[in-house]
């Protein structure tokens, strides 16, 4: 009759799943509730996908993605040995976007488009881990699609959405830093330049490398000088408003697609100055590294923080999926919450005010009169108040190192006053007065744990 | 530059994977809602762990429990061949509670006892899906563990928490039937019966084969009849107060280990009774298949849908886990929501009042004025109204079919009166009022969908 669990077995952490102490946890509750309720302000509502994916679709996403994949086994079958190829494989998610595209192409008759939805679950990769990068972790989309065509100006509202989110959480300046695809490609075609993917890769490590090795890459994949120096020039604009065309413009390359490119981020950079202002700017050197983006892109750096790379990135892509008839074209931006929280919790850069939801202990005077305790509890509780009974009648002093302990500031005392009436006290004030469980009033900052921001 | 997700496949649906529509999911958010912000009304803060652990791990449960474990693998070592045993390999967590378990242990430092926590998260398990079974699923546990001892009276604590969930839920009655695992030990000793375990695994068929069957399966495992006889008069006991102490008393059995149950039992009948009239039945035919558990057991049943099996399931364990010095006991209790869901969502009876969080479409009088229209948004939303701006400048009838197929119950029209001001529709009455987003109050029925019974 022994739980098996119960064996002493040496509990080691596994490296890249990171897990969190409570007090940690109301950290990233808070902010999943601030994502999720800016989400849903902006009408995206919420689906779920299923952790798995036949390891086939995963693998469409071709390049070495499959080297990140964890497929998935009943143990019951391993008896037969190695499974025999990959059909019928199903594997982890490894993000939210490919099971998105298969849940639009699965329901479509059943969805309204254009369809927004949020999106926030753990993903998976079998990766090395590393600062910022686990093997299990909270992803946060939201993303926009349609049947046939798309309309821009989605590309402009999907920033502004996170820019409302990051105004509400208690961290550094985060700055959205946004191109469009056809800027480089069209500004490329119009240096005379051909392999558009080719070079986009390279410039891409100018954060990496900086702009002497890419020069050098660029000449090496057979760019001229002057091309090259070309990109780099075009890589290096950046402006809060829309002067970002003047100086493209200034480099004298003429190119249609160009054009529109300029025009595009003109607009969404437009919308942000007006809606966020401050929060966003023009970086043509933004190219993200998967290729199936076509217009819009995103990425965001946490001001301070540069070198831990994006904490929210996206695009508009022109094909998320087709079921052969229709195309599904999109724009989707995602924010990476674990490894921002990584980063905030790992620095200390931010904290709760406490560890319990309990805003109130009730004290036990005996075990006699648990009941009493218990009915205070349930009389705070009907008004919305957190409360917790204590453990044991210990003393009082006890009681209250207990409630210390978890930071709950508030300790309920049933019958302290001769009369027999009840009191509470303020742990942190020392301070304790006559109350009624059906009309004291918590101070609405006590009610439930804050999060705040923390020195460094 | 193409998305290769957008390689048109075949999609089908994973049997035993569920995966809801938007307006499924605002079902399944309000009750994860309402059991997140209940647990934590009763001062249980959150944890998550990770969807892995060490399979030698999840094999301690023993049993036939490793035909259900679903193991992990990189793809990118299956070039490998198949894994050389199962040393170091990980596979997704099947419960909430041996993950817990293994937390306690690791972080028995950093926590304070008693500890008490919430967990909801998916699980797997890769048994054959069927009604109320699934491979991927939620669990919503509460567990209270203590090092060393454990208070009795959190055992009648947990099912209060519970039944003030269904109480706030849209659902039909729940009974919770609450039984202590020393009731039938004391009984079936106190009856000369030394094989407890083996009785007890055929008495808890009642249910499946009914009492006759039972009673040849005893007599046929070594009972006497009338021993058989004594355990069915035993299980036979429901009471909804503490009258089954003497209906027990009258069967004649006496036997210190049933003294204590009974008298445990009557204690959490008897706080239950006083804090959630109606919502506990002292049931002593509930065993619990899982053989851990050594005190105070749980099952719940929804009215009407006995078949359906136990909703809401848990128990005391007196050895939740140890690190070979100090052994941890426990009681936890644990909502099935995917099977709640996956009955009231299959049954149409629960639903959502609309399948967008927006409560105002803001119409677009042409593309030329859409910062005004976004500007209405984000005055909207500044004070707490969702909303979203309509994807396109079509005509009203259409941007007012567009918010009727989400069930968005208002339409804003921008400059909508011949002074410039604008207007409001309730889509519902037809009714078009002047207002102004600064200053117009949304009915706060309006404000998120609403999840609500719906008849069968």
């Amino acid at each position: 009759m022994t739980h098996p669990a119960a064996r002493p077995t040496k509990v080691t952490p596994l490296s890249g799943f990171p897990e969190y102490l409570p007090e940690q946890r109301i950290v990233e509750q808070h902010f999943i509730d601030v994502i999720r309720s800016t989400f849903e302000l902006h009408g995206f509502p919420s689906i779920e996908t299923r952790a798995v994916e036949p390891v086939e679709r995963l693998l469409g996403k071709g390049g070495d993605a499959d080297k990140e994949i964890y497929g998935i086994h009943r143990l019951a079958d391993d008896e037969g040995g190695a499974a025999g190829g990959r059909e019928g494989q199903l594997g982890l998610h490894f993000d939210l976007t490919v099971p998105f595209a298969r849940y639009v192409v699965e329901n479509a008759g059943r969805l309204n488009f254009p369809f927004r939805r949020h999106q926030i679950q753990k993903v998976w990769r079998g990766e090395r881990p590393q600062e910022g990068r686990y093997r299990e972790f909270t992803q946060c989309d939201i993303d926009v699609v349609d049947a046939g065509e798309l309309a821009p100006h989605f590309e402009a509202e999907m920033p502004l959405v996170m820019a409302e989110i990051f105004a509400k959480l208690p961290i550094p300046q985060m700055i959205i830093q946004v191109n469009n695809r056809k800027i480089p490609e069209g500004f490329y075609r119009g240096l005379g330049i051909d392999d558009v993917a080719g070079t986009l890769r390279i410039v891409d490590k100018l954060d990496k490398i900086g702009p002497d090795k890419v020069a050098a890459l660029l000449v090496e994949a057979g760019r001229t000088t002057e091309q090259a120096q070309a990109c780099l020039d075009l890589a290096a604009i950046r402006t809060e408003d829309t002067t970002f065309v003047d100086r493209v413009r200034a480099l004298g390359v003429e190119n249609p697609v160009l054009d529109e490119g300029l025009a595009a981020l003109a607009a969404v950079i437009e919308t942000g100055a007006a809606a966020a202002p401050g929060a966003m700017v023009a970086d043509l050197r933004i190219a993200r590294g998967l290729d199936y983006y076509t217009g819009t892109v995103y990425e965001t750096q946490l001001v301070g923080y540069e070198s831990w790379g994006s904490f929210c990135s996206g695009g508009r892509y022109d094909e998320l999926a087709t079921d052969g008839k229709t195309t599904y074209p999109g724009v989707g931006i995602s924010i990476g919450l674990s490894r921002l929280l990584g980063l905030l919790l790992g620095k200390g850069l931010v904290g709760a005010t406490r560890k319990s939801p309990s805003a109130v202990l009730v004290a036990v005077t005996d075990e006699g009169s648990r009941p009493r305790s218990v009915a205070v509890a349930t009389a705070l509780r009907a008004r919305g108040i957190p409360c917790e009974v204590a453990p044991a009648a210990a003393k009082f002093g006890k009681q209250i190192r207990f409630a210390e302990r978890r930071g709950i500031p508030h300790v309920w005392f049933p019958g302290a006053r001769d009369s027999g009436g009840d009191q509470v006290k303020d742990i942190r004030s020392g301070e304790q007065v006559d109350a009624a469980a059906e009309s004291w009033t918590c101070p609405v900052e006590d009610l439930q744990p804050r999060v705040v921001a923390l020195g460094e």
